[in-house]
């Protein structure tokens, strides 16, 4: 690897710890603005947010729990020409409402990055529902494991 | 650091990454690719796959579970030469069962890498524990704290 | 960004993980002897240590654990000119009593870190709450959420 490719690396890795970051912090302007202003973010088959003006409206949303935290790791990247990456990455999410009940979500995030004048951006991103406790029961797009091989 | 350090320590990091991505996945070939085919992996004192093809048949037990989620991080490294390396891990790992109960344990990868022609290999790791909830019963090797210095 | 920044990077970030290995190893020594001699670590309004020395014997207190599992993520750093930085990380601390009851908190570690002869070194340290369970009741510093935006 070249300096350039561990650099784009760690900065799209950065993205993704910034996204958190800001979410727990819901500091939505500073959020969105690692997104593309084209954006489109799948969360399930019923929750999806297209261009980055109507994600910051929607995440509004997360008013609704008192605290959060986000813990994200785990990501890995490969490039798609020069100036498209694709990431995953894992979060473990924390949430806790007004009445004391907490809901925790486990999951990756599925990301397309293009690389802008600001930096790395992400332009696509569907997060999938790898494992969550009886309190979350938002409908997250399933993660499919690869077919059992039959015997 | 110069350009090949940073380089090897960024693809052991991917490689325990990747682990636990094709875990969930189910993907045992792609998980089995991450080890010699010499390898040894010690979970603990009654659960040990010696060779990539124990490994991948042993790791089979994993469909019992319906869902997984492995979170992955903290991982440090030190060389060993120009070809072989350790690294320390972290671990969280949940797992549900089809019935719906469901298993938490905390622990440490200890490895040692190698590098192949085909990238850096886990050739021996041993798993242990840090922490679990009632519901993880698997007899994995403790962790271990220094002693405690007497007053 | 150039090699030198990428390996302060990474050297920073390794700090953050070897603070926590070294806490659930208990081996205060270590942990030490990553902060400097003149370091104040603030986890909450009445708890605080102040010099590597008071640090040390403060944190004895964490051997009423029978074990613990801490798991560090999502390092951001910033550099305040070349000697000095500053790096927020998000930690997962799992407790477990000798009578099997257990406490879990997430947080942030809001560090400043400065560069010295034997590499970087945590100046200040203070620990935010994101998250916390009933069991988790030790008085940290509570995070905040930006102002909610009126309406």
């Amino acid at each position: 690897m070249n300096l350039e490719e561990l650099s784009d690396r760690y900065e799209i890795t950065q993205v993704i710890y910034e996204y958190c970051r800001t979410l727990d912090e819901m500091d939505l302007p500073k959020l969105t603005a690692l997104f593309t202003e084209d954006c489109v973010v799948d969360y399930g088959p019923d929750i999806k947010s297209e261009g980055s003006a109507a994600l910051r409206r929607d995440l509004e949303r997360m008013w609704r729990w008192k605290r959060t935290s986000h813990h994200a790791g785990g990501v890995q990247i490969e490039f798609v020409g020069a100036e498209l990456a694709r990431a995953t990455s894992y979060v473990l999410a924390w949430h806790e409402a007004p009445n004391g009940s907490t809901a925790t979500m486990m999951g990756q995030y599925h990301d397309e990055l293009r690389r802008t004048a600001q930096g790395w951006r992400i332009a696509h991103r569907t997060q999938v529902l790898t494992g969550n406790d009886a309190g979350f029961t938002v409908g997250i797009n399933p993660f499919r494991r690869i077919s059992r091989p039959t015997d």
